[in-house]
């Protein structure tokens, strides 16, 4: 049960419009069963259009064009099926009647382009008229091929309420299942991760990918089967496995992001939390704010610049940056303790450290970062030593600081 | 000067990850003066992406391939090319020199996985070794191939960096002049700023173009001719038109940010500057410090999410508190005027808020937003009123405020 997408418009092609309906439409088809072997982006070009669904009926089950498909004369793929599929245009009387209806209370759009709208190619069956949704289905050599508009609001409704319910119909007794997990991981790298994977030795039935998504690696496990019940308890041994060898560095699935993990820790231990920033200046901070309801938990933060703000916001001695400077482990250690007392939070973190380009030097190069974590009966300070650009770094600060705090509150 | 763009990778064909690098390549190809005959998705299949490839450089000038490039098993671009194009893999000695040194600072990786990554088909050139990005080009029959990882931030800069100006030199004889320019705008809606240059008459030989990327809208300018004085006459003309037309709802160009275009005019006016935040959680810090050398004229900043903050670290009064509540005209006064007075910096901006989605009511609605700013002679309060999902009203208010920074300044 393989398909392949085609979207068309000039718009796409001049990347002046992001294409989000092909993806959209990926995603449901996949979840509902079926793979995709290609998707593809061409322009208002007849013979373009005809070539790719000719092609793409040669070698896939059903094939799903978007776009094209309205009265203005750049919208060609109705004429270009036409051609292509030797399937000559007729009226749609249904259409017609509706644009008859249309016109006499509009009075002021011209008939003959709306006209357009109601000459399909033979055989075809539009999807849902009433809707006013241009959108049809055509059945050729045995394939269903369905049309639909590129706007993309219209194409997302026509897809879930007509193509899925369609294609689930036509492939009725072939269809499998499909669960997938996405699970994040941080601290490890799309190498490593393999790695530590292949030894698993999961299967064939287990498709497992790897994306990294900075400074994150996702990794994503499909499992499909024609039995149902067989499916989910193989998806769930394979979690269970892929969870044991991987321990704590997966710290979250699915929609879940570093800091709602932290959140919700912190919201279920009933403590709360405040951040001393500076070289991610003030990230960590929205990060966590980023998170709705985080007022529950997050008392607030200092972004001290400036060391005389790390004096008068966290009472660090101008004596100690004198003498240790800045970046260093005993300024993170006060920051961290200062920030902890004067706001009264349960745990605190601090950060100090050179995010670049410029203010490296041979003993403190770009990329060293202190991050202290304060607690009712502790103060700790991890050194790191990151590489990157200046994005990066504060980026991969700001994601270790969130996740020693998961890490402790896991403790 | 057609090419065709391929993205490759399972994440994409089961829409788990939505293709934004095809439209960014397509966008700015386009911009530079290249057509693109087609965009193709597909999974990774070694056939498929051989078959792409194939037919791609039988139809137009250059091919641009995404996506496949990384050290793991289902990375499988580079040894499809290789079978497709019958160029045997070769290991690149410079790749490998970067892995052993890479190895020797991080000896727990496994060398064989990374090894991969230097074994590219006969023929091929890198773009970019030094910046630990993959990515290469080859010379096929006489048309360029470009290999960029599917990573979006690598693939954008390896794009903007390495194959525009590639491609510029390849085409040397045939290229036209053309100069581009972008104008970020933010106040004004799209089809505002379109009613306003309409009005100009800017002539054939001007493509304007409007993006809306959310807080601004993007202008784009584009002029293209053959004869390069006259195409630079044309644009500084046009330039200046449009800048009187828009006046100050034109923050900067082409690379600057809001608030690198602030921090420039506070590092030239020698003032130092100073945030309190609260619904903004510290996005408005985070703005400012992305922005490399901003230690020269950010002292640092406070996020008081609970009141208790708001009295501990900026000096408002529990009574007011109390008697206003913390969303207020008289709380974001004191706010900027605690902020400025303590932490002794020229300018300061303070903002309290509703972020949502919870937290309004029928007097302050989620959007509602106060803005102080404070200077040496003066504090002032702006009441603002967005709406929008928390993401958006903690953009919305980060921008506005950095404006209103903006607009004192060239006061």
């Amino acid at each position: 049960m393989l398909g392949e997408i085609i979207a068309i418009g000039d718009e796409l092609t001049s990347g002046r419009i992001n294409n989000t309906t092909s993806s959209f439409a990926a995603h449901h088809l996949f979840e509902a069963g079926f793979d995709i072997y290609a998707m593809h982006t061409i322009g208002d070009t007849p013979e373009l259009i005809g070539e790719a669904l000719k092609r793409a009926l040669n070698r896939v089950d059903f094939v799903l064009v978007t776009g094209g498909l309205g009265p203005t004369d750049d919208d060609l793929t109705t004429e270009a099926v036409s051609k292509a599929l030797n399937r000559p245009t007729m009226p749609n009387l249904e259409i017609l009647s509706l644009i008859r209806q249309h016109l006499e209370k509009n009075s002021s759009q011209s008939a003959s382009s709306l006209d357009k709208l109601a000459w399909l190619p033979e055989g075809a069956e539009t999807l849902n008229p009433q809707s006013k949704m241009a959108g049809f289905q055509l059945i050729h050599g045995d394939k269903p091929v369905f049309f639909l508009p590129g706007i993309p609001h219209q194409m997302r409704t026509l897809l879930i309420e007509q193509v899925l319910p369609r294609l689930s119909t036509w492939y009725n007794g072939k269809q499998l299942t499909s669960i997938q997990r996405v699970y994040k991981i941080f601290g490890k790298s799309e190498s490593e991760i393999n790695h530590k994977i292949v030894q698993l030795d999961l299967g064939d039935d287990v498709t497992i990918g790897y994306y990294p998504v900075f400074p994150d690696v996702h990794l994503s496990m499909i499992i499909r089967g024609s039995d149902r019940k067989i499916t989910q308890a193989l998806a769930k041994e394979s979690s269970r496995r892929i969870k044991d060898k991987l321990g704590s560095f997966i710290y979250g699935k699915d929609r879940e992001s570093m800091a709602s993990v932290v959140g919700s820790l912190l919201a279920r231990q009933n403590k709360t939390f405040a951040v001393a920033e500076s070289c991610t200046g003030g990230l960590v901070s929205h990060l966590i704010t980023s998170v709705a309801g985080s007022s529950d938990y997050y008392l607030g933060g200092v972004t001290t610049y400036a060391n005389s703000m790390k004096h008068t916001y966290l009472g660090v001695e101008n004596e100690l940056l004198d003498r240790v400077g800045a970046v260093s482990h005993e300024v993170a250690e006060a920051m961290a303790l200062g920030m902890r007392e004067k706001s009264k939070a349960d745990i605190s973190i601090s950060i100090t450290g050179i995010a670049g380009p410029g203010g490296g030097s041979v003993e403190k190069p770009v990329g060293t970062v202190f991050i202290g974590l304060s607690h009712r009966s502790d103060t700790v300070v991890h050194h790191c030593n990151f590489s990157g650009t200046r994005y990066e770094i504060q980026h991969l600060t700001a994601q270790t600081a969130l996740n020693l705090v998961r890490e402790h509150l896991l403790l």
